[in-house]
């Protein structure tokens, strides 16, 4: 029986659903008429339950054993294949896709709580599971009829796998670059080219899998306008559905990591020693702007992932520090051991831990639900206000919390000691696995040049203003309590501080202090976070203040809301105040990084 | 042929040693007059030749084989025992102890320097190397004069490796609760215990392994005064120098690690099956107090691990980004791709690694220098000035660098992308390698409380004192120069902020606020680290801007001086500014983590 670390639990997921955002609103939506708020309940529970007795089980063994490559075949791990059945007999590969298809129209925020839990248990798996429902999320946007026809049941089911193939050896942050070509070839295309670093390129759990590849069409204009995209199954799928014989899929190796062991990370090529036959999705020349569709989801979900990790780093450690007896109080070494929570130090580092797992937890549940209305709204004017909200917020959660989840790791191993170092215990592998979320799908550094020179400026920097405004409106509805005075006041400073920062970078942007805008735009998007977090926090302070006002006192969740208050104080007085430094930083307009000659480096 | 990842070179270490702390001051001193300095730069190529062609080829089999635990034996990584043999042949084990003894007589900061080399090249290599001259140097303070002659000449040549053996699993940060019992018997101690997490606890490097023991003997009073130190040897040596029997050393089983794998980390039973004898080490009950002068050398070898690691990431990564082209400059996406060195971030990135590994490596030399002035000065006043720094920065260095290098790691995957997180590079490697630095030795908050309510209170604060007005000093000597008035200003206003941090902490550690102060403890120790390392890049500066003054402009270190100035401007304006966020929080006086009940986290 393999060890279970699975040891979180769900209370601050139903807090920030239920209470905070208020999903109940979203019923009111025509789309979502057929569901009670119960069914959520009772998805998120079941979700619990899978993730704790089917997926953490296989957490250990996925990263020991790895997955093999033999004779161009790639074996997941051999636990996952319960796991995958489980999914497929419980429906849990298409939570919030189209119910026409075997999806199971949820809302886009409560099917991605119930990720959250999957990934918890061993995000490895989740590389597998998730892959279907992004890429038939696609088809089902910009594919015709017939290849919706094709696909998406089987995706949608896990009768079929599937993976997004961009990267090529020249082509990382490039994406543009894309040399695999595409020959026309009667109704389909012949697909040549090799891709690399693609996730569950290959793997044994799924009878065929079907790559959405980028290609260059032959003749096509040079750039982003040449790329096309193709849906390329590992085995042919006949125009009636029915397998056909192997396509030329062929998996050339697989990649050794520092984490993520359990996930297939591919060299996939492409037409090599046999044909390979694609179809063309959509229009031609398209391709990025379809496949970027799939990546601005896939930077949400960069965010939920660190919102997995954290949770679960937090409950191992604490029940740890609960438990481990080391030390007296400082100034009392004449009394009696303690338990290490009791070490202000660990406290700091455990309150780290919870205040960005339950911040990050707000952020991007906050960003998802406005997917959600900016999809589904029965009002125009909601809809684009929420959309706006999402994209602004995109590089936002996507930089800040992969950033913060390896710090968060670092943080966990410190509290354990010598035992957070031992693979005995699962934080360290937390790290390692985490590691590559400031990577993928677009570095950290990309993000933040998309927030300074897309983002914030777009329409006249509406987005932003749209936000800071109602960051103003919070702060002046509440300014009279004096629990949260103090506390909306650095919220008022910071708040004025990004604005300033906002502004200056959009001048710098636009001229020829573009390189120190680029040196400013990390830290800056971290003020960003850090202040969109810190407001998301006092929001959650007053409800909780408002629960305990109204709440038998001898209600189990009072010390919840108890909790919360002291962990958005936490936040806000611990977190929030590295904006002062930076934005030191920023009036010093250090230019040093980009004088400083190479030949000196 | 294995990859050679040793892509570091010296000329910092050089213009530390040289320029900036000026060694040769050392020869004045009666104990190294036989030296001249040609003696240390010869020392010094040497090393850098045996690091290159003899370590750095182990760096990835030791990672990826590990060590083997078979029927009670460790067995070291194979390539290892080739690294052991060029270090017995050219006398590398004891560079800076007893020539009496085999040892080469080095000051202490030359032969740490060469160290750093080996360091870069395999560090798990280098904590088997490294034990015999600490292990003997605590033997020659406090051993009989028979145990100096049969221990001291074995260890100092690498014919006997060693280990410290403190920790137990109920006593890890808690030395004082050793409950390894030692019995008189004749003129030796039975020893009977168990000790968990012993680095080189056992391996086939070498013919013996001597374990200096904690233990308590029989009858002994609790806690600290209780322990006592013995020799114990795994092969028994008899009075005349002599093997005897295997003695009742046994290794239990080897830790798996997150990293560090090609060291050996044992836990260790003593007397178990086998009776083990031991001799004790200097006084009784002094066990304890010995242990801490090894322990003290040791944090301050973290620093010098740090800066090891450092090099080479940085040497690795600079070189990655000079060759991978990927991406135009933002705002100029019409014209050619350009190496990625040329993308401010990761400019600003590489500068964080060149600037880190620079400042500490002044501040971790530099606290050596004063080592040796504190041994060997015939200043008797000079003597004790040095050695209250050395215990003032002790902390400092250790916490500082150790906390750092696993940034450093994160930044330098970061730059690679998707190819930092493959274990085809060796950046992934050296973050986890490096993690435990922070965590052994003391934890980082144990060196936070350390220099809060000992180093710092120390005689008035003393240290504290004589060095902020060197600083003082410094900046007023300074003050007309055009190029660096900015910056020492900012120095000015970060060492009135410390001082006025350091003098509140006083008052909060001796009195009801000292929870407070243990919240505030680990931030305030990076504070003191970037006001010393921000003062020692100055120092550096004004070296560099005379050295480029005085010189031919056609000499071929005017790049390095011009890098050095601009890469202490980097560190004093983007690490240093922390200090001002820090001061905010502290003002804060924040006690939500303390305030918080268990219940609710």
């Amino acid at each position: 029986m393999s060890a279970n670390f699975y040891k979180r639990d769900d209370r601050d997921v139903k807090f920030v659903l239920k209470e905070h955002i208020k999903i109940h609103k979203l019923l009111e939506f025509p789309i979502f008429s057929d569901f009670q708020i119960t069914d959520f309940d009772m998805a998120l529970d079941e979700a619990q339950k899978i993730a704790f007795n089917v997926i953490a089980p296989t957490f250990q063994e996925a990263d020991r054993n790895g997955c093999r490559f033999e004779d161009g075949r790639v074996y997941a791990p051999v636990s996952f294949k319960r796991c995958w059945k489980v999914f497929k007999d419980g429906g849990w590969f298409a939570l919030s896709q189209n119910p026409d298809f075997n999806g199971q129209g949820l809302p886009l925020v409560v099917a991605e709580a119930a990720t959250e839990f999957f990934m918890s248990a061993n995000f490895s798996f989740a590389c597998y599971s998730g892959m279907g429902a992004g890429i038939g999320g696609l088809i089902e946007a910009f594919g015709s009829q017939d290849q919706r026809r094709l696909f998406l049941e089987k995706l949608y089911s896990g009768d079929w796998g599937a993976c997004m193939c961009l990267t090529e050896p020249d082509s990382g942050s490039d994406a543009h670059m894309v040399s695999t070509r595409a020959y026309p070839f009667d109704n389909y295309y012949k697909i040549r080219g090799s891709k690399i670093f693609i996730t569950s390129g290959d793997h044994d759990l799924a009878e065929n899998i079907i790559h959405l590849v980028l290609a260059r069409i032959e003749g096509a204009p040079a750039g982003a306008k040449g790329v096309s995209l193709f849906a390329v199954p590992k085995i042919w799928v006949n125009d009636d559905g029915s397998l056909g014989d192997p396509n030329g899929v062929i998996c050339a190796g697989i990649e050794h990591k520092m984490g993520l062991n359990g996930s297939a990370t591919c060299v996939m090529n492409y037409g090599e020693n046999r044909e390979c036959l694609g179809r063309l999705v959509g229009e031609q020349g398209k391709g990025l702007a379809y496949m970027f569709q799939m990546v601005n989801v896939a930077r949400l979900a960069v965010g939920l992932e660190s919102v997995a990790f954290g949770a679960n780093i937090y409950a191992n450690v604490l029940e740890y520090a609960k438990n481990r007896i080391q030390g007296t109080l400082f100034g009392e070494s004449s009394r009696d051991r303690v338990p290490i929570i009791q070490h202000p130090d660990v406290r700091r580092m455990l309150m780290n831990l919870k205040a960005l797992t339950e911040g990050m937890r707000a952020l991007v549940y906050k960003t998802y639900f406005w997917e959600d209305v900016s999809r589904w709204s029965p009002d125009a004017s909601e809809r684009a206000v929420a959309s706006r909200r999402v994209e602004l917020f995109t590089p936002i959660v996507k930089a800040y919390c992969s950033d913060r989840i390896f710090e968060m790791g670092r943080e966990g191993i410190q509290i354990m000691g010598g035992y957070g170092y031992s693979r005995e215990y699962p934080v360290e592998q937390y790290t390692r696995d985490c590691k590559i979320l400031s990577i993928w799908d677009g570095t950290n550094y990309i993000q933040s040049i998309d927030l300074i020179s897309r983002k914030i400026p777009a329409q006249k920097r509406l987005a932003f203003r749209e936000w800071l405004s109602e960051i103003d409106e919070f702060i002046n509805q509440d300014e009279t309590s004096p629990e949260t005075y103090d506390d909306l006041h650095l919220l008022k400073e910071a708040a004025n501080l990004v604005n300033k920062m906002a502004q200056d970078l959009e001048k710098f942007v636009f001229s020829d202090d573009r390189t120190l805008a680029c040196l400013l735009s990390t830290r800056f998007l971290d003020c960003c976070a850090e202040l969109a977090i810190s407001h998301l926090f006092l929001e959650q302070t007053r409800i909780a203040m408002e629960k305990i006002r109204s709440a038998n006192s001898a209600s189990p969740y009072q010390s919840f809301y108890q909790g919360k208050i002291l962990t958005a104080r936490y936040y806000i007085r611990n977190f929030l105040p590295n904006i002062f430094s930076r934005y030191r930083m920023f009036q010093l307009k250090d230019m040093s990084a980009s004088q400083i000659p190479e030949a000196c480096m």
